[in-house]
């Protein structure tokens, strides 16, 4: 591990730098020598992960000297990764998320008609994704057969701070909207809670207008008028298709930066890959991870340093000094990796004439937060138990009888489903079933169940032979129902 | 219910049609007079659903007399209905899919360059969605104040069967492609049977080309070019956000029909609402429901009568005779819903000259086939037990003490995690944490746990004060495991 000293001033920011894999060390000295032409105050520490340590065994492809370094700096200036296929590699990126903390995803999405295509002339959109929760967590599990299962994961404390994240990002950017997607619509429980938390955020926020939008319609309206929307916050598996989707139709998946933001440490990068097929040979575009790069300067409150960087490169586009991957009818002149950073460099200084200017503020660009759990103040009553059972048969009456046995006044057989839909006592559809099916117990009126009761019912079922999977226990909150009704209910 | 007969012969096919609200009765109007000029051999069986109904109380909008028409002719070709908002009012389309088992949504995304405005002038892509299952099953849970939980829900019988019809469907269709679109590389378990199911599949129609998008990057690629796809099969949530960009991206919302297809039962509509604003002025266009009425003749095995139809319509549209919605600077003619309607009846018979002519072929358009379960011949064995808990506190140590006291040689404690993330014996994450953690009980060496083992650990924990919320238990399959390890295991 070496440590380049740029600029070293006392004021000097400690950064690690990662020059990656595939075309990384060329898009990285590329922009390393930009950011030091700008006289950005740097104190840069260069770390080695990636695919030669992957090679070595390390999993992760992180070797403990990285983390040390990342530890000591909180901010990581990151060129793009190569992992292997297969073979129990995991993702770098998706470590370092895990592993940091960095529970937002920070995706600007922009168009930069005329001189570089793209479907939609006026874009200019910020999508923040929640990085921590949803079905992302991979909590899986084959039940049956029949049935597998994975579980999706919402919090209340993590989905303020994404809310609280991404108002403030508003408030510091000089946006006027946040808009929020989710589906809740059907999922009133877990997006719900993500839709309530909007907006219980967005009243501290009275100046950003705030809107919500049902992810399918959202994610249609992203692909044919992206111009509507400024930042939208939205859940992890709905953010990685938005994000793709508002990048396909910028065409500007090749100059986008991006950022993973914790309350302790932040990664910038760029949005595309390493592109092994066209490394080393001097033709790759420095200009996602310039503008990861800018991210960081505004992250660590180098405002000025961060406008001074856009505008140059903003006038190199509009000069028409283009790299092979977005040259076209309006381009002026073919250059490679080295003649593009040196045309940003002569340009240091320079403002755009068609592009509006950019103007970075002095904020501090880390408003990420600590997730705080409220107060549990709400009271919390056991109200019921869901009981899974594997069965095979004919006629589910017979499951009905046989689990019928197993109640007693604290918890008591009311409902068979299966697939969410009512199968038992009354049969009103005529779905296909699968061998999983869910018994839903509850107490005769006036009588609290408690968890002994639970247990005791599983030691019963064990003992009569019932193939159970899992238990969800059933609860109130101050007397609101924690758990949906079956459809047919 | 008053039975109306079109064209009544020995051979007319019986179907159930619903006129619905808002615009519903004028396009119906319009469309059932188009079918009877056309000569389609239907024998009409009238209902009356939704706001009527669910104004008297009824919460589906149905009541049984509806229902035993559509169970007599299997058929229901219904305009749009109005679902009120809250009070407990189900949606219709919900509960006629879930009761009727109709797994297949079936929706044609079509632009009509040049004569009807769209961002993509050659798309003509089929996406067929699992209607059944998914996290639209609605299992849901509040498990604590922090945390809730929403169960996604994939079975082989039911994806085996969506991919069936699929491959069918593209056969009878002269399709020459079919897409599976999944998040396998993250929920390698349940969007893994997905696409496994689709591989499967596609082995027995060595004539349909196969191949396999992610989802975010499909959900892009749709955006931008649609013309690569031609059938794309995809799970219930997934289908439900790319039907939206396709149509819109499309830009014929106004003119799409769609079907939803069981083993017994079909129903064809068009996909718009029934915009009440516009209600009884003669200017809705009736062309979404007329091509769900074409779907429906494919469906009834009308081969003949469905390529007059839809050739008359386009033949219309190529002529400039169009609805204000669709009114642009290629028309020559603005008309109404009966004007429209006249149009497309004066044409019966003639074919488009821009537009490729229809032709369909006389297969019977429900290849729709009932789910069937796979013979268990994999051996199932218990290997371990997931107990999810509540718990609150600063040492998580404390938490895996006093877990520990729960094992026993058949399940001992070995992990804790939390969102997905290890916990517990080592720390590897500075992840803000919630209220619910996951402890993995796992055997000793050579040791087989049993349902009694899990569930006397259930009452140990009872017995202890342990706040569990849930229980998962742990399988392998022929010695595969069919549970996912934690992120950092």
């Amino acid at each position: 591990m070496s440590v380049v000293q740029l600029n070293q001033k006392p004021q000097a920011h400690p950064i690690t730098v990662a020059y990656g894999d595939g075309i990384g060390p060329e898009i990285m000295e590329a922009v390393l020598k930009i950011l030091a032409e700008a006289r950005v105050p740097l104190n840069i520490d260069t770390i080695e992960v990636g695919q030669k340590f992957y090679e070595k065994g390390v999993t992760t492809g992180i070797p403990p000297a990285a983390w040390d370094s990342i530890r000591r700096t909180k901010v990581l200036l990151k060129a793009p990764i190569t992992t292997p296929q297969g073979g129990g590699y995991k993702s770098l990126n998706v470590t370092m998320r895990k592993s940091l903390g960095l529970y937002a995803n920070v995706r600007p999405c922009v168009s930069f008609h005329p001189y570089i295509k793209s479907m939609h002339a006026n874009m200019n959109l910020v999508i923040i994704r929640e990085n921590e929760e949803d079905l992302y967590a991979g909590i899986e599990y084959r039940q049956t057969h029949d049935a597998f299962q994975s579980v999706k994961m919402i919090t209340r404390s993590g989905t303020e701070r994404i809310m609280r994240y991404a108002f403030e990002y508003a408030v510091a950017n000089g946006r006027k909207k946040v808009t929020c997607m989710s589906k809740d619509n059907i999922m009133k429980l877990t997006d719900g809670a993500f839709h309530d938390a909007f907006n219980r955020v967005a009243k501290d926020y009275p100046q950003i207008e705030a809107d919500h939008y049902i992810i399918d319609i959202g994610s249609a309206r992203i692909a044919s008028k992206p111009h509507i929307f400024d930042v939208i916050v939205t859940e992890n598996l709905y953010g990685d298709i938005i994000s793709d989707i508002a990048a396909e139709v910028s065409g500007s998946v090749g100059l986008a930066g991006s950022s993973n933001i914790g309350a302790n440490y932040a990664m910038f990068e760029a949005i595309h890959g390493s592109a092994p097929d066209i490394a080393g040979k001097d033709i790759a575009n420095p200009s996602g991870l310039l503008h990861g790069a800018i991210m960081m300067c505004v992250h660590l409150g180098l405002a000025e340093e961060a406008s001074k960087l856009h505008n140059a490169w903003l006038k190199t586009i509009e000069d028409g000094i283009h790299t092979v991957d977005i040259f076209n009818d309006m381009s002026k002149k073919k250059v490679g990796t080295k003649e593009f950073a040196q045309a940003v460099i002569d340009r240091l200084g320079q403002e755009p004439s068609t592009y509006r200017v950019v103007k970075y503020q002095k904020t501090h660009g880390s408003a990420a937060s600590h997730a705080v759990m409220a107060e549990p103040k709400e009271k919390r009553e056991l109200v019921g138990l869901d009981l899974f059972v594997r069965w095979v048969g004919t006629n589910v009456n017979d499951l009905g009888e046989s689990l019928s046995a197993l109640s007693t006044d604290a918890l008591g057989l009311t409902m068979l489903s299966c697939k969410g839909l009512k199968v038992w006592p009354d049969i009103i559809t005529e779905m296909d079933v699968t061998d999983r099916f869910r018994a839903r117990f509850m107490p005769k009126s006036g009588i609290t169940p408690t968890l002994k009761d639970v247990s005791d019912l599983l030691s019963r079922a064990a003992d009569k032979g019932i193939d159970f999977l899992k238990i969800e226990t059933l609860y109130t909150f101050d007397g609101k129902q924690g758990f949906s009704a079956s459809q047919g209910e």
